[in-house]
């Protein structure tokens, strides 16, 4: 039986990945250690910006919203450490650009420290102590956190209708509640589904090289109490024939104007299979994902990464010495393979340049929109 | 530059997989160590009947025809050890059967006992002696290894002009020259290929959740010196996209009467994906492959296998504890996504049931066929 209607934005994240505890002046940064999941749930407190950067680098927070908010709060710790008076802002803009090398390709990490720095200026502006002016980044970086959680929960409210209908939903990698401040992209449609009522099965992939199906989406959907089959990538096509899933749902890593989409590798190969056997495939990310600069996915530069993430991933060598290995990080599917990318201003569909344009010019909806009908 | 015509019969394979070392009498089986590639090149010598049947159950040698190799002179070691006299044949029988349940469902290892007995039985009704008995086994088992590397060399011969063409060529899992006592099945053609001067490049597939592609196929591709590039199995449809290959070959666990493949997971999606961009997607199986008694791959029966080969294979465990795993070892490709099926026996291609029972009731070739023209 359903659940009557209720807000997306009320459903708890199925796990804290980050959470500032105390108060402005003294307080710290918790981060959820994602590199010993799936096996241990250990945290790692950030008294210092180093430490943030460090969790940072090492993927001990990783998603790339999840990232700014972390930042967020990392310029609250570079606060309590910043000189008084004078020196407060220069130091303030060093630690920023500190936090800012930690991943430099990551745009929501500048993005967050700018915003941090700018609320900085203002409030001295104002003319407000040292102590004032913490507790004002301090709110800074809890807005930048509610904006996350809100992001994603839009996307859930879109995404809900989509995953009521299925018994069976298949998804890639993790663009999920870890990889966010909230219930995630991708997965938000499944949570909110699941926090409706509604009973089904996620198939995760486990996603190689770096296993975030097997170790952080399958682990993320099980603290929820959705029930959750981990496959290897290559078994995603027979499952499809074996009809145990009727729609694929992935992240975005970024999305060209006319809707063809660079996600994690092995999401093109989904979506070849997805087509063959009718299944719809969604794409889930939020607007900051699309790049209007870029038209089309040829134009989308993919990253390929040290080999040794395949031939050494597990703790043995599983490749032969000297052997050649080609492991781009990323691919595109193509727009005419997606049947709709849902985003936090609505639903694209069909996927056409038009479409993206329109929606994304949207301003987001009021929370009005959030609630799931019965 | 190619080479001029030669044999297809003489090129020697990669890696001898397996060796009778000594005399009937007093020899004795070698096996490479599969389970320690690619990291070490190790032996394992049967002296027992007990060594034999301990490295077929524990994949040390692996691949059908391989298996029935090794049974084969299993039987020899077997024929020194039993009893003189009348209780032979007995003791034959009982190492026989002993053999037999060292991997159950290895129809070739059956086959080649049966073989092995039916000489024997023939040997002593000549009134032979034990050791000639034991120097007929020997040959026999020598036949059996003949008649393998043999068909591996018919299968090169119908696949090297299709190699020929292309700069590029993509497989998955290991049909290859450590899965018989030749230059395997999917392999032969980029042995005899290579052999004939032409220069291209492997991608192999790694092939989760075992990755006999990455461990296995590599390596033997390697020291032929052929150019290898391992990949993750998610990004062969990228690999593809970019125009990286012009065929992909594969060998087969099982084919129905119309064609219908059933090989290692992830060969579906593959045949999909090379279907997509318009890349020829080959099978590559001896006759004994086929059975024409299953009509279509619906009635093919998949393997399900323990989910720990996902969660734990590499000595870290990578998934969740107590997450629900979906493993099926083999998927089934269609008929209709198949160009061509390659045989000991001659090309299928179209691929229908009328052409499977035209090409699977011809006479193997003579030796005259297994000349490569320049």
């Amino acid at each position: 039986m359903e659940n009557d209607s209720f807000s997306i934005a009320s459903i708890n994240p199925p796990v804290k990945v980050l959470e500032w505890i105390g108060q402005a002046g003294d307080g710290f940064l918790r981060l959820l250690d994602q590199t010993r999941l799936p096996t241990e749930t250990a945290f790692v407190d950030c008294r210092e910006v180093k430490n943030v950067w460090d969790a940072i680098r090492r993927l001990v927070v990783r998603g790339a919203p999840a990232i700014g908010v972390a930042a967020g709060y990392g310029m609250v710790v570079a606060a309590q450490l910043a000189g008084e008076g004078e020196s407060f802002l220069r130091d303030l803009g060093a630690y920023g650009d500190y936090l800012n090398s930690s991943r430099p390709t990551a745009v929501n990490l500048a993005w967050a420290v700018g915003r941090i720095m700018a609320r900085a200026e203002k409030a001295l502006a104002a003319g407000l102590a040292a102590p004032a002016v913490r507790a004002e980044l301090l709110d800074e970086a809890r807005g930048i956190q509610a904006e996350d959680e809100m992001m994603c929960a839009r996307i859930g409210r879109y995404a809900v209708d989509l995953v009521r209908r299925c018994g069976g939903v298949l998804t890639h990698c993790n663009a999920g509640a870890l990889a966010t401040a909230g219930i995630g992209t991708a997965t938000a449609g499944l949570y909110a589904a699941h926090a409706a009522g509604h009973r089904f099965r996620v198939y995760c992939d486990e996603t190689r090289p770096l296993l975030q199906g097997s170790r952080l989406t399958a682990w993320e959907l099980m603290q929820a109490g959705i029930e959750t089959v981990v496959i290897t990538d290559s078994a995603a096509a027979q499952v499809m024939r074996e009809g145990r899933v009727q729609m694929v749902i992935t992240g975005a890593d970024r999305i060209a104007a006319n809707g063809d989409t660079a996600n994690k590798i092995g999401t093109y190969g989904l979506a070849i299979a997805a087509g063959r056997h009718g299944i719809p495939f969604y794409v889930a990310a939020p607007y900051s994902t699309f790049d209007l600069s870029v038209p089309d996915g040829e134009r989308i530069t993919i990253e390929h990464r040290d080999g040794r993430e395949i031939a050494d991933g597990f703790g043995r060598t599983t490749a032969p010495a000297g052997v050649q290995i080609y492991n781009p990080a990323f691919d595109v599917t193509p727009a005419e393979l997606i049947t709709a990318i849902i985003t936090d201003r609505g639903i694209i569909q069909p996927v056409s340049e038009q479409a993206v344009r329109k929606v994304i010019a949207r301003q987001p909806g009021g929370p009005g929109q959030l609630v799931v009908p019965p």
